[in-house]
């Protein structure tokens, strides 16, 4: 068995060792941008997480894990054009580096790439790989567009905010480990748990995410801070407040979701002022630590020896202690 | 073996009757325009008329069918973004119609759904059918990187101009015939012959549409005559002008294609009249015709009673005659 370290070092180094430019540099350039900027790599880790549950061979996982990655960047790049976000990791992002056409493009080959790499798997395997990252992909793109829409709608709930995070986010680390444990030959059982962990995981670790936008720092989280209530984003906390608030701070928060002249700065430390003054943090705090509880109890049901469920259950910890 | 005219009907009954209407709305009701807007649906003909070649079984034929047009209408999508196509068939595209960001994100849900169908095949066709429609849909991005690029270059070659549209045409309709090919489980020898047709085919299919977007009317073409002048596109037609014209004339048709401050039905015209001077016309023609003759000549190389191939010549002929 690998220690979380040793796999991280793996997936580190896999990645950085991707080459990805060639002939159109148009084309190629922007994904060796997107695919080198840093990140978490979460994914690609859980890929092996998973299949080092059950096996010490861990050669087969480096496909489904770079594709995985390949799929969450692809997200991402598009993702960036629909949001206008300027900054990512740090960096321009890449429709405001390369323009939005290359950025389209590029994603779209990005997405392509995730399928090249799952070929390289076992010709038995790769169509339930396939299946399962197309599905991924689907719903992936399901809670984008609910994303999208709660921005224009004033009746969203916390439940229905949940549903969406759990397709936008939750759906791809649940596929993830699923797909380690495909390649390392567990049960169906086994693999729907992993899911089931990937699944409240994602949960607990967007609505940690939602924190972080609003209160960290650029240097650390890489993002600038407070742009989830820029763009009017209905998080959890946003949700949260309304829930709490009196009828004149409620009103006044769906007017600062809605007036379009009015300072971005001053609007966001008002509506972190709101946020403040309701304890809304302490609310998501506690529904994230009830997510994470759930994802350990999950590991806890996996058929297999306990000490090869640490490292899923240590990164569960130190995920959701992280700062960016 | 079924007819022409049989195979047709099978691609309209399959296509109109396939729904993509389901939540969330805001990304499905896209899908569904794009989808039901008609549209010659060439690709899916193609995979049914490969696999009626070697089988009249064509049940397993239906899930590539589907997904090949599936594939197109996905790249039609984002590339109508990226080109700023006002119509497609006649009608507004999806991005003018449902805006830009849900024109991307449908896109890329029509793309994935694109593998949903493919994973209704037998499973050891599957990773083959998967390899042939991921590569498809790299190479058709190359193309449309190198064909954007081309937009601000001044030295590109009518060869380049036929690499480029062999990547971006060629390609899915070569690839069309492969799938068809794999599910009827013909010989290597046979699928290599059927993607070099549509590597001609191709290639005459675009040189055609070339000429038919220069000079067709918009109520048989569907789209705006003339657009490619508009946009600047370096067409076939503009390449050849520029091969054959005086320095003065070579020099005004450069600079109709990088002025900006110009009335664009009046630049329609004069560059019209600057292929007209030139002939150009009459040189694509004999391209085209070289290229159909050799796709006529590749079919005939296929390992299959003559009659089987009869179809295939028939929908080649009849496609470079088509006026939309």
């Amino acid at each position: 068995m690998y220690s979380l370290e040793e796999l991280q070092d793996k997936v580190t180094t896999i990645i950085e060792s991707k080459k990805f430019e060639k002939q159109p540099l148009s084309l190629y350039e922007p994904i060796e941008y997107a695919m080198h900027q840093g990140g978490k790599r979460i994914r690609p880790l859980l890929v092996f997480l998973a299949a080092n549950m059950f096996t010490d061979d861990l050669e087969e996982a480096e496909y489904p894990a770079v594709a995985v990655e390949l799929l969450h960047n692809f997200t991402l790049v598009h993702d960036d054009i629909m949001d206008l976000s300027p900054l990512r990791r740090g960096k321009p992002t890449v429709y405001q580096k390369y323009g939005i056409n290359k950025a389209i493009l590029s994603g779209d080959v990005i997405y392509a790439m995730a399928y090249e790499q799952l070929m390289n798997c076992s010709e038995e395997k790769i169509p339930f790989l396939v299946k399962t990252i197309t599905s991924v992909l689907i719903k992936v793109c399901e809670g984008q567009a609910y994303d999208m829409s709660f921005e224009t709608r004033n009746d969203v709930s916390i439940q229905e905010y949940i549903t969406m995070i759990s397709l936008k986010t939750s759906i791809l680390l649940a596929g993830s480990l699923k797909m380690g444990a495909i390649v390392a030959n567990a049960s169906k059982e086994n693999m729907n748990i992993l899911s089931e962990v990937g699944l409240y995981l994602g949960i607990a670790f967007q609505l940690q995410d939602d924190i972080l936008d609003c209160w960290s720092d650029l240097k650390d989280f890489g993002k600038v801070s407070g742009t989830d209530i820029a763009d009017n984003k209905k998080t959890v906390l946003y949700l949260s407040a309304l829930d709490k608030a009196s009828e004149q701070d409620r009103q006044r928060l769906i007017d600062l979701y809605t007036e379009k002249n009015i300072d971005v700065q001053k609007k966001i430390a008002e509506v972190k002022g709101l946020f403040e003054k309701y304890e809304v943090r302490k609310d998501v705090e506690f529904l994230i630590k009830q997510y994470s509880e759930k994802a350990i109890e999950s590991v806890e049901k996996i058929d297999v020896e306990g000490e090869r469920k640490q490292n899923l259950i240590n990164l569960i910890h130190k995920l959701l202690k992280r700062n960016r």
